[in-house]
């Protein structure tokens, strides 16, 4: 078993048990994390750059204290303010950075397919931190993990993903990654939310949320992404939550230990009570921002190791 | 004699021999600083995290340094740009970055109030970089070091705080801070610019510059906060100058070897004559900047060792 | 052979000497660099400050990843949302960091002089990262060692610096150097954008691209510094292109194997043909930004060197 990725730019192109080796290098790190000396030397003396074309608190801040945790050298680059306001293209930025050396370099990027194209133009390996509606795989993993320690496995699990998947890499990144995993996944929101051609994804699609929850497992909310929703029908916040927002009657459908995850920010009153939200009996969501942390912890240092092996042997980078 | 507080959410709550504690650690991290390698290992493998919800150079370039000297993984969160634009809370955020495991939060927040709200909901140490009006407490103890070098002691001097004292929260922790210590305390300024309950809290209070200086061994001068003064009369500043600014002539009515502070950014020519503020012989606001770096120092590696104690014995933790 | 010089505020006064000795050192920094671990210990222990009052992505980003892989403690300073929109002025600004016992400041400003200025204010070292019209020596120190690693020398080339020569620091700081190492420098451009007084540097000022390249050993194309340009004559960016802007046509008046150079960001389809600036075989402007990290970091070291033996005898401090 093996990891044998050179980047990680969504959740698509990885075999079932890389995923598995990756949870299980993040569950020691999730140790790691909760000590109080939280250092590890698997990325000392590397550079790992975080461009972010999109403004992120949580995923930035979560990259970040990953890569210091495990000792590399982090930059962050807010891309807003950039040289791209110097007319410079994408993939000079990304050419530019790529000279200075860097071995890790995290890309968010609103526009779904730009982190692969910038893929292709670097020597060092890229971790998607989410492209426009496409993928955001460390989100994806990080919920993986926190289901697996939750339920106690991550295979034959009812999830119901609820809300506005339309507008969301995360949904299509756990769509992927539960897929892959054998579980059985049912999208759960108003038909204007939910993707058009989501039958043929090998998932189950339902309008209405108490049928949506039956028998779940797992109870995953989305964030309402208003920015992306360009012309858009949108319910107002009020009707909204009375249909769609998880509270403790919608989800007393799911089964009696079904748990609650966001990935946050949440809008209270809108996607999900505040009560439940803040319920530690069935919401894991600080629980996924404790993973995140790990997850990403793993991921950068299974790519480093990749990309030293590479290095170490050129003809076999790609 | 002991410092056994979890968080520094003010002066108010510390004991005087706590302060004299982390004032006598303060000094031997000035020493550090003076140094070519300026490194300590106190916080090693510690995560500390700038939570900055208003802007500030000085005071977030003196905690970040403080915690890269003492070998903390330093992360800045510029909190003015972030998820609570997407509908986030205040507490959802600090409850986020809580999951991150941090062991040291420093946060500065235009509400009075909303640290130590902040503080009771995450379990590292929190310390106030500045809350409304409130408290700075870090700045009255970078400027009672600066008092206790430059005077040899910290007792039964007279201090004048001058200026703007309604809306500051520097002078606030001073007036704890020395009055704690055994100091006397005048207020300076004009009546729409002391705060109105003031008369209660131990200090004199003066609304003429000459008078207040009589005799003073430290003369504190504010900063004028126009951005907190919504609707308030504010003077000109060319009348502001001749009444209450610092000057050589007003200044001679404090004893000869009065010292001369200000917090900093300062309006020259409006709150402090700039010649005077540039007298090596008078003004010690150079020495502040300073202090500032070796209490912020003091201050984390004494909390950081409250932290590893109470983790290690977690039935002391409140 | 030795360099002594405390900051580095322009290619003017350094000797040639020094220059060979600074590219020297990057030499093998460069090395270093192309490792996994890329880490040395030179400035461990010592604060780096950028101060950056005009925005930068590639300066401040090679300075930064500079820094910290040779081990000192950096912090960036975004200049431009700071304590200077609280009326505090640049020297004050400048003093309040200096209290905080920096070793190197990299300092960046819109006002030429403004580095100098700052210079004669503090203790430490200071490193110009470009300011106004004056000069960027790290820059012209990069494309030295560019030059010096694809040619094999740095003397007696002939070297064309086209375009925007008037409104470009980085273009009299390359004038500078070249001429110190004696080769040929002819300047190509519009006469609107050519400096007035340029025939009294001892450069060949010419206003047509075909015979300005003849015989050139190196092309050196400038950006269109359009936030420069208030009120002056701007061409159209196709004329542009077509009276000035380098293709594979031009660049055959060049030498078989002239060099092409862009100090960056490009503006493709203006100063360069994209292709051309692509093709590996003629363009080194991947590698220029190679450089840049490396000469910051010789920069850096040797300033540290300089500063450490003057603490210690403090009266050859200037």
């Amino acid at each position: 078993m093996s990891f044998r990725a050179r980047h990680l730019l969504g959740i698509e192109h990885l075999a079932p048990n890389e995923i598995t080796l990756l949870l299980d290098l993040a569950d020691r790190y999730v140790d790691l994390n909760r000590r109080d000396v939280k250092h590890d030397t698997a990325l000392t003396g590397l550079t790992q750059i975080n461009m972010f074309f999109e403004a992120s608190t949580r995923t930035q801040a979560s990259f970040e204290l990953a890569g210091k945790r495990l000792g590399a050298d982090v930059m962050n680059m807010n891309m807003q303010g950039s040289s791209l306001k110097k007319g410079e293209t994408l993939i000079d930025t990304a050419m530019t950075l790529n000279a200075m050396h860097p071995d890790l370099l995290v890309v968010r990027h609103p526009s779904s397919g730009a982190v692969a194209l910038l893929a292709q133009k670097v020597n060092c390996a890229v971790l998607n931190a989410g492209d426009g509606r496409h993928e955001h795989p460390t989100q994806a993993l990080l919920d993986a993990l926190t289901i697996r320690r939750a339920k106690g496995r991550l295979h034959r699990l009812t999830v119901a993903i609820c809300g506005d998947v339309a507008h969301s890499r995360v949904a299509r990144s756990n769509i992927w990654l539960l897929g892959k995993m054998e579980n059985r996944v049912r999208l759960v929101g108003p038909p204007t939310l939910l993707p058009a051609g989501a039958a043929d994804w090998g998932v189950e699609v339902c309008y209405d949320m108490r049928e949506g929850l039956r028998d779940a497992d797992v109870v995953m909310m989305l964030r309402l992404q208003r920015e992306r929703m360009d012309g858009a029908f949108i319910p107002s916040e009020r009707e909204y939550f009375h249909r769609f927002g998880l509270d403790a009657e919608k989800l007393a459908h799911a089964k009696d230990d079904a748990i609650v995850m966001h990935p946050g920010p949440m809008n209270r009153g809108v996607e999900i009570d505040g009560t439940l939200a803040d319920d530690i009996n069935r919401s894991v969501i600080q629980d996924q921002v404790e993973m995140g942390v790990a997850v990403r912890m793993a991921a950068m240092d299974l790519l480093a190791r990749n990309l030293r092996a590479a290095r170490s042997s050129p003809e076999v980078m790609v």
